[in-house]
């Protein structure tokens, strides 16, 4: 099945606000879960709809709350999201830092009660699109292994960073493990091999085979490096913001109950040290000399963060998404529960 | 040869006195570069006081220079350093931003025309020390390759987060590189091969041969993730704050012209977020979880970032620094062209 951007958007929105989403909050997802799909993070679009759907039959995602801010300075807040849709909350947390960056520089805020909300590149690019730098971490439940450890306790801890620049933005938007769970269960299905590196088994030895990786732990990227970042990332999306850590997150995959992650946002105005125009020709002319440079064997071009992401986002919107059999299989279902035609919904355009 | 902490902070304090270093300025680099040593990294301690002697002689590390802070928010300032010692320029910069983060939960300073300033992790502590999480960025001489390239354009540039908490603070401190430069030139000198995924050679192909590898790149670390982040860094503690980027830095190694990187230090404080000794007891069940957890094989304990750091500064601090004979025989000569008796200075214990 390939879907438009337009038809992925719209089926999204009628079936949330079927659930009683708002008409903003079944926007903000539709339009994040699109994101994600047309910059080829498949798990991180509408694949995700199901279990948001879930939730709010559970009653664990709760449309229409309110988010509070439960504290607050010039430049930083504390958002309670009230257990509302993660993207909604995270629209209005990236919102609020930028609004202190934009009056006092920098503006940082931690958000806590909220779900799992998509693609963290979506609210960086928020940043960006104000002419600001935009940084978003978030947490998910345990799934990586510590350096010299074998169960799962540190998430794919997301960084996101998206800098203004021209043509085209910087945006970093990366997992602090290898590879994601989702990779790993797509080969399991496929019945192939996974790379040496991704994972390990239950006993700690690197695995190959996905089913042993499945039960064992992700490895973090880059090694004790990588497994540093993500320890650092756990801490400041997680005890800092009021949320859980290591095996007390829970909610980032199935909603069984009240989602424990934490986000953590900064919008940084590079108004605050230089001027923006002259920042973003610096980012250029640093581009330029990356590209411009001596090519390694087998590559012949060097790409900047977010460049192939963007790339995969104007084929997509060309020549549309494609959607797994079993993930519109089981939007059907869904629909018909609703009483809603899913068809009809993709034969408007 | 092998010096305590206090031989060796007043063997670098007398020197720069010398050379018209104030008593403050020079305590500060003694301790920033002991605090290295006594850490167990080599390269960014007493071996590089004479990269500092040099530039002071030439007059591109400009001692009782004053900085000035060009721009500045409640919540931000840009400083430029005015070619001053960088440890000096460093902690007047983390000061600054840890008593923006004390009023306004976060301060996020920039600094540009400063030198280099030893281990990153040395001001991310002086934020611990006050209770707040401290966030350390800084740029160096292009020597890493960009993912798919073969020219060093990237800095090794490191990122220091460091976060209060009991028994001993968490401090990662740590390169974009897989390695550093100085590893291996050292295996250079001990006619060593390196390990393959260190270095690239002049044509790209990765390398186990010390002399190619110092001909060619190093490279990041975790890959083309790692790419990413160093990116990141490089702009952050570069083109934001009005220092160099990609091959335009220069003066981080031999300082034979004005240096041209730059810093970018956050002070965040949790009690903007929640309550400190709460946030500290988190992180400390956090460290209990990951240490209590199954280990590996090959393994026996789980370490926290900046763990192994402060166990090695504990033993150096009882059974001293090694000190390698040809960098105190560089020592020995520089004092003597000053006319201070460097055995004098260690002899008075």
């Amino acid at each position: 099945m390939i879907l438009t951007f337009e038809q992925e958007k719209r089926i999204i929105q009628t079936l949330l606000k079927k659930l009683n989403a708002s008409g903003e909050e079944a926007g903000i997802v539709a339009e994040v879960l699109g994101e994600g799909d047309l910059r080829g993070f498949g798990s991180h679009g509408i694949l995700r709809l199901p279990y948001i759907i879930r939730g709010i039959k559970r009653g664990t995602i709760v449309p229409q709350s309110k988010i509070k801010i439960v504290k607050e300075t010039l430049a930083t807040a504390l958002i309670d999201g009230n257990h509302g849709l993660g993207h909604h909350v995270a629209v209005q947390a990236m919102k609020l830092a930028i609004e202190k960056a934009k009056k006092h520089g920098i503006g940082a805020v931690g958000v806590f009660n909220s779900n799992h909300f998509g693609i963290a590149g979506y609210y960086a690019e928020m940043a960006i699109k104000e002419n600001l730098i935009g940084i978003v971490i978030t947490t998910t439940d345990p799934l990586v292994h510590p350096w010299g450890g074998v169960e799962p306790i540190l998430g794919t801890n997301a960084l996101a960073v998206g800098i203004p620049a021209e043509p085209i933005p910087i945006l970093m938007d990366m997992a602090t493990s290898v590879a994601s769970r989702g990779k790993i269960l797509e080969a399991m299905k496929k019945g192939q091999k996974i790379p040496e590196g991704w994972a390990i088994d239950t006993e700690g030895y690197p695995t190959t085979d996905p089913e042993k990786a499945a039960k064992g732990a992700l490895s973090p990227f880059g090694g004790v490096k990588g497994y540093a970042l993500s320890f650092i990332l756990e801490i400041l999306a997680g005890s800092l913001v009021n949320a859980a850590v290591g095996k007390e997150v829970h909610g980032t995959l199935e909603p069984k109950s009240f989602c424990t992650k934490g986000d953590f946002m900064i919008a940084l105005d590079p108004q605050a040290y230089t001027l923006v125009e002259e920042f973003k020709s610096r980012v250029k002319n640093f581009i330029v000399e990356l590209k411009t440079s001596k090519k390694a064997p087998g590559f012949n071009e060097i790409l900047v963060p977010g460049e192939p992401e963007f790339r995969t986002r104007e084929k997509r919107l060309k020549e549309g998404i494609p959607i797994a059999d079993e993930v519109w299989n089981e939007l059907k279902q869904i629909s018909q529960e609703l009483g809603i035609d899913l068809n009809y919904l993709k034969d408007l355009g």
